[in-house]
């Protein structure tokens, strides 16, 4: 039987990383088709028709199709129930995804894709590296010294975050002199069914 | 008599001109506090007490604080009943907003503050230039050509990718190959109660 959620991704992408990780800790099974990035599928027409934007991850859940995959956590905690938040919590959540959007992922992502995809000039590199560091180190000073970003529970904006900073090893950015970064790191690590993307995306097409 | 909303940012910033505008449009008075960016004042102690992230624009509201440009249009929109959006729609909004965020704000706000502010190196500017072009085309090729961006009837997706496309004025960007970009542009500008920064904010404390 078909999966209720399909995710479209690639196991080389961070974003897709971030839905998958979502969907694992929610112990949520789906179907995995694998889009070649490098071969342009993401550029497709059967893809454009389900992401405007041409780009991964997208996932389809009873006919609709969400792309983002900030959106997608925030459909997906709500459509759960789970690593959810509530009342004004929200709207932290709403802002910490921004925040990551705007000042974490460039930084880290591009740092990465630099690294280990395809070379930039020294001074673009540079001015992402440092982005990167930047953002890394007001994270380290914005997370508690115990328990998730929003209290006590975790919830999507530690999964978004997560899977972020997971990039940073391809990026190769050293994130010893942040610990309490590192140790926030390990709290998400022990969430029951967390898996790194080798153990949660499939390198080609899957049924869940 | 204080108004409800009070919005702490800088005439010069893109990301204030969006709630701004907003706030404009829905026709909803508004205390305005000038944080001196040049001086530093978003790192000050006490806006950090509004904003953790040091950033502005911030609003308050009903005794709580709401950061990020998008998230704040989101609140706003939801608070006031204006220029929103409803079911399936609410999350192509979020996706509307995190494209924005993740493909047209970067590239349009880094080459106006290179172009206005301070001097990247040349390949630095050059990489966010091509970043805001490529956004750009793919907005004008994403807009329809009536109406607006979710259909017949302007939301806060509409302001917040309206505010950013401004920004290209200062950035020396030409928008003239991009016709359904500035035909869409016209009709966010004739809707009631529009205005650009010049209209809306303050160069120093106002009250509304």
């Amino acid at each position: 039987m078909a999966a209720e959620i399909t995710l479209y991704g690639s196991y080389l992408s961070g974003p897709t990383y971030k839905v998958g990780l979502m969907l694992a800790l929610c112990g949520a099974p789906f179907d995995y088709r694998h889009i070649d990035l490098a071969k342009g599928a993401q550029k497709a027409p059967e893809f454009l028709a389900l992401n405007r934007y041409g780009q991964v991850p997208v996932i389809t859940h009873k006919g609709q199709s969400f792309c983002q995959s900030n959106t997608i956590l925030t459909y997906l905690a709500e459509t759960f129930g789970q690593y959810d938040t509530a009342g004004e919590a929200r709207w932290r959540a709403h802002e910490w995804l921004h925040w990551e959007a705007d000042k974490l992922m460039p930084g880290v992502a591009r740092t990465r894709f630099f690294t280990k995809f395809v070379k930039a000039e020294p001074a673009v590199a540079e001015n992402f590296r440092k982005g990167a560091e930047g953002a890394l180190n007001q994270l380290n000073g914005l997370l508690p010294a115990a328990g998730f970003v929003l209290g006590a529970a975790p919830t999507y904006v530690d999964l978004a975050l997560y899977a972020t900073c997971w990039q940073t090893e391809d990026a190769r950015i050293d994130l010893s002199g942040w610990p309490g970064l590192m140790a926030w790191m390990r709290r998400v690590e022990a969430l029951p069914r967390f898996g790194k993307p080798r153990d949660i995306l499939f390198k080609e097409d899957h049924d869940g």
